[in-house]
């Protein structure tokens, strides 16, 4: 796939036609970063700016939580958008980001320039409004579907509410008996979940940790949870 | 205050320069309605075509969680959106919407049209973009705050979350048993909370319903959990 090929892949350009592109690259400046592997892309706690895109290779979201001692990895491959949801509003990034490959690639694109694009070209503006729009739904929706005690719902919503819905190699590190406060559960109910996950080959997980073999399985799992 | 001045004080069209709003108003079509007290303005689980303002009087919102049996009702005023961050993405209105007052002024705008206004004045897709973004950040940076055993954040924050920042009269109706589930609480806990609240002149409660009475103490009273 050329460089060319991905930008037009990225969720926020899709519907965009080769010459409404071609305008927007010669109009504003994009800008192509080369990373190494590890290196910070984006620290937590940093403002935003710009819209950053990975366009080849893939970058590691790293997010803390410091309250409970939590911490989530996800990777998210090229073609995508970072953490797009916080340019406006509280514009501080709550993740760090690093890059995951040698070279990775990063399109930057200034956040005013991003506007003007958007009023410009609809189908970018309604690519973002949907993206948005479906950030601050999610939860609301969840809110009616679970109960507070359903523990299985509550671990799956937290990790997919998260997590982007096309990332990868989802990793959750903490000690377990965090996790139980977290989730307001037994100890022994907690580990019969994620058992229960584990056969179903949702996840796998040892003593300090729980990665996420197929965030599409737990999406599934969810939806059967709720429609309970 | 005139009509006139009422819609440039919607929270959507705020920053607009009155060259811009006479402009738009010129260019677009802006139905306006009159309902009589207690008709349907909008339906829980209607399709949503269209931005709806109140422009004079006021609405009462309805939100029924059908999982929990749990009612929460909230008046919003004029000038105000109603639920706009439902227009795109999962554009199906969550809550029912009933007019508060003899002739309460309702403004509808079509959704195409509401997207090329956003288009040709920036402030107003910012107002959008700004509005919808603290929609789905609020609930992620709320995640990190408070941990799941935390009755007094939970209850806070669920009302904050499911009510618009400048409503008022809010009313939870429910059983108390479906609340204690819900929040994951033990009566006796959930009771000395409500207690509290009521001490801090921040609700009132009797058997079926918890009236809150003041929304910006219960933000205040908020935060002060979130920073211990």
């Amino acid at each position: 796939m050329s460089i060319y090929d991905s930008l037009l892949q990225i969720p926020l350009f899709k519907g965009l036609s080769i010459e409404s592109f071609n305008e927007i690259i010669e109009k504003y400046k994009f800008e192509f970063l080369s990373y190494d592997k590890g290196s910070v892309i984006i620290k937590a706690g940093e403002e935003c700016n710009c819209f950053k895109f990975v366009i080849s290779g893939s970058v590691r979201s790293e997010h803390i939580n410091e309250k409970v001692k939590i911490k989530l990895y996800e990777t998210i491959s090229a073609p995508n958008d970072i953490i797009s949801n916080y340019a406006l509003g509280n514009n501080i990034y709550p993740v760090s980001v690093y890059a995951e490959d040698e070279n990775t690639g990063i399109l930057v694109v200034d956040k005013q320039d991003f506007l003007s694009i958007m009023q410009e070209h609809r189908v970018v503006m309604l690519n973002y409004l949907i993206l948005l729009s479906r950030k601050g739904q999610i939860p609301f929706e969840s809110y009616n579907k679970i109960a507070t005690d359903n523990i299985r719902a509550k671990f799956a919503l937290w990790v997919l509410y998260f997590t982007n819905y096309n990332s990868s190699d989802i990793m959750i590190k903490a000690k377990f008996r965090d996790l139980y406060l977290f989730f307001g559960a037994q100890r022994g109910a907690f580990n019969s979940v994620l058992e229960e996950m584990k056969g179903l080959g949702i996840i796998d997980f040892s003593v300090k940790d729980i990665h996420v073999l197929d965030r599409k399985l737990l999406m599934s799992y969810y939806r059967e949870i709720c429609d309970m």
